[in-house]
């Protein structure tokens, strides 16, 4: 036990730090051996196990990254841009991995990472879900596959709280069948289809979002030509999944050089 | 043989007329006695077997409606508004069933066949597949049985030369679930969903259209709650159901009194 | 919120119990006023939040079941056939509504709750699952509706710990459809189809399960002709609906005439 | 048009025969220069169009394959595997692409095939799909980057004249998966479950048969994990698929060194 990968979650006190938590410590792979949250927060100084509303777990809730981060083996973070830029430097200094599953991070902000990435191991993506990841792969591979007689659509289904659509994750498929066929995706996306549209154009990238219940993501990558199709399709039934792809990326990070990566390597796809 | 209902195919020459016939051929319920094509059609004089590009059937091409009609038990019509008028008309004046599969009649057009229902039965419908009116009546019960924490997506699928979006029978669906609900679909409807659309209204009706391939058609009713979900699920994978459904409604209107029908009638729902 | 009616839980410490528990709770429409153990129990004499390891809730768990029922409107009761039988006697005494989820009863011990039934209203029913009480008249109805040209399949997909195949809700979908059908299920059930079968016999009802991951219940009921298909589908996603529609069944009884009912009465169908 | 390379049909009167030589007409990117039937078959010596009950085609129906496939750059074989071998002969003395679709071919028949293929292309698959190959490609990659907390599962429909359970295509995307995860399929695979069977196995491979309707054939491989789900989809609705991908073999084999491949190679996979 003592010789497990010991890992430290920032932001505890939120629904994905807070699942996080939970994550690691059910994990026999893993040990927690540190939670941290912004100075000022009710939680520091207590049991995190306590301050949860459950049991307590031994692990004290900390405004002190640095002093946490060099306990650790790896450091998983999913707050905000800013933080997540000086949590970096911190799991650099500490040679901790670094698993990233912060949003909203711009180029400017992604290139603030690149010098911690040359002293420690940064693992970084918009989804962690193994699957989402995969499908990603396969979406571009078949794009690639298949000539135009394929017509592609990608059909996504959320909870009715959502309020974009498409969802950034059939997006991110939408740019990787493009990527697949060699073309640029604003070229050929076709959106919101409604009315009379005229017949559908070759080559297009058709997106359609479904939005009902509690639906916590679901994407379809539809090819379809004269008599087949394909379909590539990932369900996520449980927020859980992004939690345990973090710590998958954790521990897949142990043993790598310094850099930068993303889950398309932790998959080794 | 010589006792199955005698049936007249309308509009020979098109593709839903030669599929009418194929089915009525190849029905052993009915026999095909006569086809009718307007005036300098060059089927007409022919044998309607070997215009179609086969053997022969022994039937030919006549553009005299009346003549074919008097000797038929049944007209199967799926045509164009203005002949159909005439056609019931006819059918009436011969006390032949009609079962009309014309699409685009206004209320001004479908009232002009009150007069004729009186001498005859007449069976109209948007959509003559059993499954799809079945789906509607099923529709109109869940929306009924269930309240607004269940969300309604409406969700179809056809082939890409489609040119309106969403299809009729979405559109039919969609009517069925407000009816249900007791609220009227165009203050419910949410259509072509994109961009930043905020969280999805209670009691709204989604639509969406996935167009790809060549998919005959395909409709999903969605009633989503909170840890549940129903489909209803409609699959057409061949055109020639319409025409077995209109082949149906002609033998279930033999022993019917005069008057006007659909197919929820046919289908004893 | 004094004026909600207050509902006692049986069987507290339990998973389903829990969830039970935490339904009334959460909910708007109902108070929790009582949970009950069997006698030697720890949770006996414990705050009941406390005791299910969260903050306290005010209600402490007893093992006196009538003095708890006397203060309620209704009881909900997920635990074992013997104990359920008890529980009716007292709910009966109380003029409380009996909500009775338990599973694996006899008609031997459902016939022993008829007296109770006298007295007070009673609602019984293997699956307390809105959609799939729902689903299972939709089910008996399309079998009416369609003849043996519409073969007829039950798939169900579920976690990979179920040990039984098909699922009982697979069953009773099944027994639905035979019933519209107007035969014995026992003589057209077609379970674990493999090898060399032989084409499907006409008028069979087959069977097929799928296990993997954490699957909650799915359930898939096909009906497939020539050319078309109609597929109605329940998913279960949360196990908490079971728990909301056995709430929803405590509430619809209130106002209901002593009797046993199941969860078709509930819906209204 | 001349230079459009010329294909030979075999076993034109049979169902797949009929299909091909439709295709090839159809198609702008080859000419349909020979067809072959059996000695003393009646369609010999007439021209296949009006064999086939249609319009003249100005191809007569030959018993004399050598004299039909020296005209020609490829030759389109769906007959019987006796018949195959003595075609695969001739077309490797004629420098032909010999595809062949022909199934119930032993090993010791494709070893039969060596030879011919030193001197000419040969394409052979027991399934032409473009869809069904990349699947089992697909299937083979998922299964190899997932471990067994992903349940793998393959459930397949078609329509209630098959005899077999499960089909050949799902138990090639068995095998499929079983090399991608490095174990024999015999060892893992649970075909037929039914009954009281106890918790699904860690690591085995399930398979599920759906049989009803006219359904064409569907291939799902679901990869099932906690909170998660992949499903790799195939759809076939028209047997054309089958034609149309032997036509593709035959126009990539035209620029190829003499060999044997099958249709990953053709799909450059």
């Amino acid at each position: 036990m003592e010789d497990l990968p010991g890992i430290v979650i920032t932001g505890a006190s939120g629904r994905m730090g807070q699942m996080l938590i939970k994550t690691v410590v059910d994990s026999d792979k893993a040990r927690l051996v540190g939670v941290v949250e912004r100075a000022g927060h009710d939680w520091v100084g207590r049991d995190v196990g306590e301050a949860m509303g459950g049991a307590a777990l031994g692990v004290t809730v900390t405004d002190q990254p640095l002093d946490a981060f060099a306990k650790a083996q790896a450091v998983i973070d999913f707050t905000a841009p800013a933080a997540t830029i000086e949590f970096a430097k911190l799991a650099a200094q500490a040679r901790a991995v670094h698993v990233i599953g912060t949003t909203g991070m711009t180029n400017e902000d992604i290139a603030k990472l690149d010098p911690c990435a040359r002293h420690a191991v940064i693992v970084r993506a918009g989804n962690m879900s193994l699957g989402v990841n995969l499908l990603t792969v396969l979406t571009r591979k078949v794009a690639e596959a298949l000539d135009e007689d394929f017509d592609i659509e990608i059909i996504e289904a959320h909870h009715h709280h959502k309020v974009d659509a498409p969802s950034g994750t059939a997006l991110m498929l939408g740019e990787a069948a493009a990527e697949g066929r060699g073309v640029k995706l604003a070229d050929v996306a076709d959106r919101g289809r409604d009315g009379i549209t005229g017949a559908r154009k070759r080559g297009d990238i058709g997106f359609t979002a479904i939005r009902g219940g509690d639906i916590v993501g679901e994407h379809d990558v539809l090819f379809a030509a004269a008599g087949e199709r394909i379909v590539l399709r990932h369900l996520a039934t449980d927020r859980s999944i992004f939690a345990r792809g973090a710590l998958k990326a954790a521990l897949w990070g142990q043993d790598k050089k310094p850099g930068q990566y993303d889950m398309l390597d932790v998959l080794g796809l």
